[in-house]
C-alpha cells in the first residue's frame, strides 16, 4: 500500500535506483484518452538528470516504454504500466555505504524498519522513484483538461534557494519563463544569484534547500472532500512525500498566523456570474474544498544530504566511524523537485475530480 | 471513503454540529485491550467547549456512550462504536446563513460541492467532528503503550499566538505545565499575555491565530514508509485535516531551507547500544521513517474565521450582500486544538505500528 | 477494514447481538436523495425477527434512528449514521456458552482468533449485525433508481428449502408474490409445502437448509470490472458474507459445467436498437461486466446451526463436554435471508455504479 | 483499483494479451525472504500454453524478469515488479473481430463499458492476465510458510470434467499425483477419460467446463475476519475473478441445503491438545474464520467460450451476423486453471495472515 497514491486514479510505483529499472502501473485512467510515449517523455525530461550544469551529472535518457493499456494512441480504461530502465547505475561508488550509514539519508532507517536495503545508490528513497509520478501527471493533466478543467494550468517554479528570495506573482506567472532558466524560477535576476550560489555550493562539495512555490489556475470548485480528505490535507501529503520535503503550506499558511480574522477573512463578492473572493489568503481552498480562486501552496525543501565532506556517522556493526560522499547528487534538488510538485498536484487533482464525478455527477 | 483515516486502525467519523450527534467507528482495533467510557471522557473533556473563558461558551458536556466492541471492560477486536449526542444547539442563530455565506468558512464551498448544506451551525465542517477523532486517539494510545511503545508520550502546546511566542524546549516539555494554563502552552510568562491577547479579540469581535508544536519521544525506530506513506506524509496529511490548519512543518521546516547541507545533516553516533543522532533536524523521522529520536512537528492555525462584525459577501441566490457574525464561537482556536494534534498524531501512529508489525513482524 | 464493504458507496456495520446496539455509516451517498427512517423501516420489518411463525420470536422492533447525514429529508452528501438499539436481548440464555462453544457456530473461531468473545448471544457474527446492510441498501437502491437504472428491480426468492424446489421464472417472477408468503418463494404451492417442512424442524428442535435466487432487472450494460472486481466477483463476495451461506453460482453456475461451449455460448442479436442475447447462460454478465441481460444467481444457506438437542463439543478450557442449544433461533434462516440478499445486490450494484460513472462518465 | 487485490499482501496486475507484455507489482511483501526468478518460473510453467496436447499451443515461454524488491537473492520489503513479455502474439487471426463480438466474451462488455477495446485478442479479459497472479503466488506461499504456517499445503485438481468425475480424497490427495497427468486430477482413471473427452472436442472444434476442488491443509485457526471480508467470501471473490469461474462452494456447499442442523453440524472434540470436529461440513471456517480443519472449496467452470464453428452474433455497428471462431485456445479451461486456483488460495491467505499478525500479532 506504501507504493500506492490515490482512489480512484490509483498509481503504484515501484523500483530502485540500481536494479532492473524504475516505472508505476496506473489504474483507473478512463478509456479514449490519447496518449503516447512522447507525451510522457517531455514531463520526464523535465525531470531527468544531467539537464544542466547545476544538476546531478548522472547519465540517464530516462526514456519510457508504454507496455499496457494503450491501444492505437488511445487508453483502454486498463491499467497503464510504464517502464524506464536504469541505465548509468554505479554501484561502485556506493561500496562504503554498505557498510556506514550516510547521514540525514535514509540507509539507518531502512535498516531498522527491514533488516535489510539495496546499500547501491538510495535503493528506494533515491529520487528516482519519482519518475513513475512524473510520468503518471501527464496522463493525469490529459484528464483534466479533456473532462474537468480544459483551461488548467499547474506551474511551480524555486521562490527561494537559501535566502535569495524570487519576485514573482502566482496570478500571472507563466510556464515559459519558469522554463527559461536552469533552477526554474519566475524571476530572472533572482535566477542568476540562485544559479551561481548553486554552483558555488557544488564547487564546495556542499548543498543548499529552498522553498518551491506552486499556483493551480482554473480549478472548477467543489473539488476536495470535507474532514480527512480535505484538499489541502491530501495536497500536503502528495507535497511531503516527495523526498527533501520538510514543510508545506497553503495560502497564507505560517504567516497567516500572524492576521487577525477581521484581515484574513476573504470577502465575497459576485463577477461575472462568478462567486469570487476579494483577497486569497484562503489559498483557493475553503472546508476542504476548492472555491474557484488560484491553489497556492508552498514547499520547504532541505539541503541535500549528500556532501562531499567527512561527517560522523555509524557503521552496520554500530561502531562510531567517519564517512565522506560519493556518488552523483544534486547540489540543490529544487530545480529537479519543480516537475515533482507539479506532478504531485495534477495526480492529487485527478483523483479528486473523478471522485467528485462519481459522487456529484 | 472521505470520512475514514488509516489503514489497519481505520477510524470513521460522522455527524454534523446540528443533529442527532457526533460519533466514531473504530475498525481494526486489537482485542483485550482495556476501554471504558471515563478513559475517552479525559481526553474528550480537554477539547469540549466551555472549559475555559477563552473559548467558546457553547455548553456540551460531549458525554460518550460505547455502543459496541467492548465487553466487560476489555476490547473485543471488533468495531467500536462511540456516540456523543448534541445537546445544545440552537440552529435559530444561524438562520441567516441559510441564505449566505459566511467569508472563510466551508458555507459556499459545500454548496458548490453538493448543491445542498445543513446551514445550522458548521454542519460537518464544524469542530464537533472531531470529537470522534479524540475518542479514537484514545483507543490509539492504549495500543501503542501496550504493544509497541510502552515509555511513549505526545505531548502538544501552543508555541505563539499572532506575535507572541513561547520559549518551550520540545526534549523536556512535560503535559501538566501545559495543562496548568487555559491557552495550553508550556511557557507561563508566554501564557498569561496570549490569555490577554485573546481576551481582547474576544472583546472586539475578532480573533487570532498562531501556531501549535508537538514532540512525540520513545518512539521505536523503523515505523512509517518509503514513499507516499511516508511518516512526515501522514502526519502531515492528518494534521492539515484539522479545521483552521494551513500549515505543517517537520524538523527544520521551512527555517531549514536557509542552512547548508553540512549545518544541515544529523551526524550520527552510538549510545548505550543505541544509534543516536547528534542533532535532530530531521525531526526523528529520515526517509519517512522515525529514527527513534523525537518527533517535532508544527502547524500553522489561522484566525478562526467567524468574527462579530460586518463583511462583505454573496447569497445563496448569488447577490452581493454583508453578514455580522453570530453564534458561539472560539476567538481563538490552538487551545481546543491542542487535545485534537495530539489524537492525529496518535492515530498515525497506531495505524503505522500495526502497518510495521504486520509486514515486518 | 474488515466490516467496511464498498469503494465508492462504502458502509461500516457495528454492533454485537447483546450490547448497546448495532448500525451503519454510510460514506460516499450523493447528495439531494430523499430519505427518512420510514423509508428505511419498511426494508428493516421485512428482515426483522418475530414477522411470522416460521422465524426466530426474538421480539425487536427494529426501529432505526438516522443520527447524520439528512437534512431536512435530504442527504447532505456527508456520512449517515444509523442506530438501531437491541432490546429484547436475553444474555442469561446463553450462559452456559460462556465456556462451551456451540458446533458450528463462530463461537471457537473468535475465540482462537481474538482471544476474548462476547458470549452473550452471536456477537458480531449474529444475524442482526446485518441490519446495517439492509438499512444501507435502502439508499443504495434510491441511488440507484435515481441516477443509474430508473427501472430496476432487485428480487430474491426461497427457490428450495431442503428437497422441496419451487417452480419460479426469474424473469416474471414479481416482488408482491413473494412477499405474499411467509417463507417468501414466488410459488405459491411449494410455499405450503416448505412451511410445513420448517415448522416440523421447529418442533423437532432440528433445523433446515435450502436456496436462495435472486434476479436484477433493468440493469445498464457496463457494470463490473475486468479481472480482480468482476461484477460475479463481488457479488460472490457479497453473498458468501452473509451468515450460513455455503455457496454461490451465477447464470448457469455448476450445471453450466455439464454442457459443451457449442450449447453454453448465448449468440447475441439486435432488438430494438438494443445488443441483446437469446439464451441467458451467462446470467448477464460477461468478463465481468453486465451486458444490459438479467443478472442471475444462486445462493445455499447451511441449515442453521442451533439446534435444541445434545451435541457432542469442546469447553474453553478444552475438555470434552455436551451442550445443549438454547436461545430463540430461527429453524430455517432463508425467510429473512431474502431481504438480505437483495441488500447485498444493491449494494453492490450502487457501488459498481459510482465507480462506472467516475470512470467512464 | 480493479487490478488490485488484496490489503496488506497486495498485487497489482496489467497487461492485455497482445501488447508489450503482462506483469505484476506486489506491495506489502516482508523483507528477507528468498526470492529469485527460478521459483517463479516453476510456477508459471505449470500455467503456460502449450504444455500439452489438450491446451492452446500458443508458443510462450512466459519468461519472467524481477525489476525491482528483490536485492541479492532477498526481499527488500518494497514493490516486487515482476515483467514477462508477449512473444507469440498474433493480430491477424483477430483481425474479423474487430468488427464483431464474440458470443460469450467479453468484446461486447468491454466496448459497453469504456467504447473502445483492443480487439486482438482478449485484451485483459485474456487469461494471459493471470501470470501475475500466479508469480504473486510463489511469494505468498513463501512468506505463509516462512511465518505463519511451516506445513502449509495447497492443492488444487480438477474433480469433473463434463460429467467424468474424478474420485479423489482431499484429505489425501498429493500433488504428485494431481501433476503426473495432463489433465492435473487425482485419479488417473479419470484422467483418461477426461483427456479423451477433451481430445474429442478439440477434434470436434468444440468445448467443455467442469469442477476445480480445492483444498488447504495445516492452516493455523483464526484467520479471517467477520462481517464482509469473512475467509470464504475473500475466497470466492478470488476464485469469481478468474476467467471462466461461474461458482464457488465451501464445505458442504449447495448438496449441505439437503440436511438437516443435526446432521450438518460438525462437533467438536480434544484431540492431541487441539480443538478438533469430527466432520468437515463447514470446510475449514466457522463464522469466516479458520477453525484448523482443512479448507475445502470447489469451483465451476464454463466450458471456453471460443468454438471453431459458425455462431450469430452482431456487429459493432449493430447489425446481425455470424462469426466463426479462430486463433488458438484451450478446449478445456480447467488443467491450466488449477494453478490459478492454488494461486488464488495462496494470495487470500497471505493477506489473511498478515492481516491478523496485525491486529492479533
Amino acid at each position: 500500500m506504501s507504493s500506492s497514491f490515490g482512489n480512484l486514479f490509483r498509481i503504484s510505483t515501484w523500483g530502485e535506483s540500481h536494479g532492473g529499472g524504475v516505472g508505476v502501473v496506473i489504474d483507473g485512467c478512463p478509456p479514449n484518452i490519447e496518449l503516447n510515449e512522447a507525451d510522457i517523455q517531455v514531463d520526464l525530461d523535465r525531470r531527468k538528470p544531467g539537464q544542466s550544469e547545476i544538476v546531478t551529472p548522472r547519465d540517464e535518457a530516462d526514456q519510457c516504454e508504454i507496455l499496457s493499456g494503450v491501444f492505437e494512441g488511445k487508453t483502454l480504461g486498463t491499467p497503464i504500466a510504464i517502464l524506464v530502465r536504469n541505465k548509468d547505475a554505479r554501484p561502485e561508488a556506493y561500496s562504503e555505504m554498505k557498510d556506514k550509514f550516510r547521514p540525514s539519508h535514509a540507509d539507518y532507517t531502512y535498516q531498522a524498519k527491514y533488516g535489510i536495503r539495496n546499500w547501491q545508490g538510495g535503493g528506494r528513497a533515491s529520487a528516482r522513484e519519482t519518475i513513475g509520478r512524473v510520468a503518471a501527471a501527464t496522463v493525469a493533466k490529459k484528464i483534466l483538461r479533456a473532462r474537468f478543467a480544459p483551461d488548467l494550468e499547474i506551474i511551480a517554479w524555486v521562490k527561494s534557494v537559501s535566502d535569495i528570495v524570487a519576485d514573482v506573482d502566482p496570478d500571472t506567472v507563466d510556464f515559459d519563463t519558469v522554463e527559461s532558466n536552469i533552477v526554474r524560477t519566475g524571476d530572472l535576476q533572482a535566477a542568476d544569484k540562485m544559479i551561481e550560489l548553486i554552483k558555488i555550493m557544488r564547487g564546495e562539495g556542499n548543498s543548499v534547500g529552498g522553498v518551491v512555490e506552486c499556483v493551480i489556475r482554473q480549478v472548477p470548485p467543489g473539488l476536495g472532500e470535507p474532514v480527512f480528505d480535505k484538499l489541502e490535507a491530501d495536497l500536503g501529503k502528495a507535497m511531503l512525500s516527495l523526498p527533501a520535503c520538510k514543510g508545506f503550506e497553503v495560502g497564507s499558511g505560517f504567516a497567516g498566523c500572524l492576521m487577525t480574522g477581521r484581515e484574513h477573512n476573504d470577502p465575497y463578492y459576485m463577477e461575472d456570474g462568478r462567486v469570487r473572493t476579494r483577497s486569497n489568503r484562503s489559498g483557493g481552498i475553503q472546508g476542504g474544498i476548492s472555491n474557484g480562486e488560484n491553489i497556492i501552496f508552498r514547499l520547504a525543501f532541505k539541503p541535500t544530504a549528500t556532501i562531499m565532506s567527512a561527517q560522523q556517522t555509524v557503521s552496520s556493526d554500530h561502531q562510531d566511524t567517519e564517512l565522506t560522499g560519493r556518488g552523483r547528487h544534486d547540489p540543490c534538488v529544487l530545480p529537479r523537485a519543480v516537475p515533482m510538485v507539479e506532478a504531485m498536484a495534477a495526480l492529487v487533482l485527478c483523483d479528486h475530480a473523478l471522485r467528485q464525478s462519481a459522487q456529484n455527477g
